[in-house]
Order: structure tokens, then C-alpha cells, then sequence
């Protein structure tokens, strides 16, 4: 019973997929994805509080490993250095073994704009979680949320790129979008 | 008839918002709010989709004003400062007399994860409007959304004191959030 209980999110979320990917999302009821693993509606909603949330699963273990990267970076990490820290510890996430998995998901989300609501709702609260822990560390409350902010928006560029690109990591891709921010803000802006 | 026409959204806002802030959003309805102005809820959803969308009239406006600012930005500016133009253009919509309104809509907006994520949903509408003007400007497609994303970091977190801050304009409080950017990435990071 316990160890069936363990894969029944992941179970339920890789029925919902495959009919959301085939039929839609809208077409597609939560007694339906139930159904195709042998379970009941009621089930499924002891897992998920809605539909769209069977896409989100798992995210509660990536606001725990960005609150595990911003604690890793050094005590002395400048606001950017804890970012990263903490990009690097969501990438470990974003395995090649993942990337079929995440490119049928976003294929998903990119159709449905209450879904990319939800999307972007996550990153936000990935953003949340480090502006926190900068926080935490003593750095004032707007540079955190603009650091936070500025990780979510490296974290979005890089994760449309993994999708995309098979040739990279989802580490290279992120050092290398992290390296483009500097590149971008190395010029000072004219007062205007 | 014409005259009237052009101020309903605008008093259907009015009247939603303070439904809004006295009941809460949950608990009122579109018909109440059509109401509240001597309409009817068929005229309330005349002018927009569904009950949320209320709050986010002008949207549309919003976007132009930074296609505007992008398409105002010198032909040689760098990706950052075709940003800061478009941040400035945007800006002009948050001028003095509109900060208790925008007080009282965020107050609305923060008490409904429905609505945050639609507002969410809106800065990214932003973003894809910034990143399209760069890549028309012959901006690579990383760097254009990198850049259009950290504007939208800057706008966010420039906003959020706006909303906080009495006494200095948007215009100063973004050009400060900007410079802080720069400040921020400053230092190059380690590889790691």
C-alpha cells in the first residue's frame, strides 16, 4: 500500500500528460487521467487539488533544493554568487534523462495560457525562496528581490534553451546565460 | 450613447475595485459590479471576459507604450538601454494621481493567487513585447529575452516600492532599481 502510494503522483502525471498531449488539456478530465492508471477520480484528487496541478508536481522539490543552493553558497557570496548557487542547485533537476519529459510538458503549458499563469507562478515562488534566503543573509530587501528576480529570469532563458538545444547541459546553458547578464549590465546606463 | 460607451470599462474598474476590496474578489459577482454602476452583467461581459479581467483593463495600453518606447530608443542603443526606454515609457502610466489606485488594486490582487498570476501573466505579455522590438533591432534571441526579462525584474521590483515609497517618483525609483542591476552584476562570477 505505502510503496504504491509513493508513485501514484508521478503515475497520475505521466497519464495526464500523455493525454493532455493527444486530446488537450481541456478536453481531458481529471476522472479520465485517473482512469487510465486504474484509479478513481476521488484518488486524484487526493493528490492534486485541480486538474493543471498534475503538471506542477514536484515543484515543492524545487523551492526545497533553491532553499538548500542559497544555504551551500558561501557566507561571504555576493547577491549574484547565492543566485547562482541556487540555479545551479534547481538545474541538478534538469537531467538529460528529463528533457523528452519537460519538452512534452511545455508543449502542454504553451497552448493553454491559464497554464503558463501557473508556470509563471512557480518561478515566482522559486524568486520568493531566494529573496529570502538573501535576505536572510543581510542583503537589503530590494537588491534580494532584484537578484531573485533577475535568477528567475536566467533560470527562464535558460530552461527555454535546454529545451531547444541538444547539445548542452542544463548547467552550461545556465552559466552561460548568467554570463550573458554581466555581459548585457557591464555598460553603465546613461542617466535619462 | 458614443460618450457614454468610452468610460464604462473604466467605471466598471472603479466600481469592481471597491466590490472588490469590501466583499473580495471571490465574493462578488459580475452582476453586482454591472450593478453598482446601473448596468447589466451582459454589458459587464460586453467589455471583458470574465470577472478578473476588470482589474487588468488598460493592459493593452500598457503594451503599446512599450512598443513605443522601444521603437523611441536610438538606433545604436544597447540592448539594456532600449529597455530602460521602454521602462520609461511604461512608466508614464504610474504618475502621482494614480498611486492610491494602483494601492487598492494591488491590495486586491494580493490576497488572490489567481490574481497574481494573471498579473504575473501580464509582465511577461511586457517582456514579450521588449524581446520582439530587440530581435527586430537585430538582437540575438538570448540576449533579447534575457534583457526584456530583466526589465521585467526591474519593473517588478521597481513597482513594488512604488507602491510602498510616498516620495519619489516611478521614473526616479526604476532608474534606481536599474543602476542597483548594474551594481549587482557588476563583478564578474566565478565559474562554478
Amino acid at each position: 500500500m505505502a510503496r504504491w502510494a509513493a508513485g501514484t503522483p508521478e503515475r497520475l502525471q505521466k497519464a495526464a500528460l500523455e493525454l493532455f498531449a493527444t486530446r488537450g488539456f481541456e478536453q481531458t478530465t481529471a476522472a479520465e487521467i485517473a482512469e487510465a492508471v486504474g484509479l478513481t477520480e476521488r484518488t486524484f484528487f487526493r493528490h492534486f487539488s485541480e486538474k493543471r496541478e498534475v503538471l506542477f508536481h514536484g515543484q515543492q522539490a524545487l523551492v526545497e533544493a533553491c532553499r538548500a543552493g542559497v544555504a551551500q553558497a558561501q557566507p561571504d557570496a555576493s547577491p549574484m554568487e547565492v543566485v547562482a548557487a541556487a540555479l545551479r542547485a534547481v538545474g541538478a533537476f534538469f537531467t538529460e534523462e528529463r528533457r523528452p519529459f519537460s519538452r512534452a510538458r511545455q508543449a502542454v503549458i504553451d497552448q493553454n495560457p491559464q497554464l503558463q499563469e501557473r508556470e509563471r507562478h512557480k518561478l515566482a515562488n522559486l524568486a520568493a525562496e531566494i529573496a529570502a534566503g538573501l535576505r536572510d543573509r543581510g542583503v537589503g530587501e530590494v537588491t534580494a528581490a532584484l537578484a531573485a528576480e533577475c535568477g528567475m529570469a536566467v533560470f527562464a532563458v535558460a530552461f527555454g534553451q535546454w529545451l531547444r538545444d541538444d547539445a548542452r547541459s542544463f548547467a552550461e546553458i545556465t552559466a552561460d546565460v548568467l554570463a550573458e547578464l554581466h555581459r548585457l549590465t557591464a555598460a553603465p546606463l546613461p542617466q535619462g
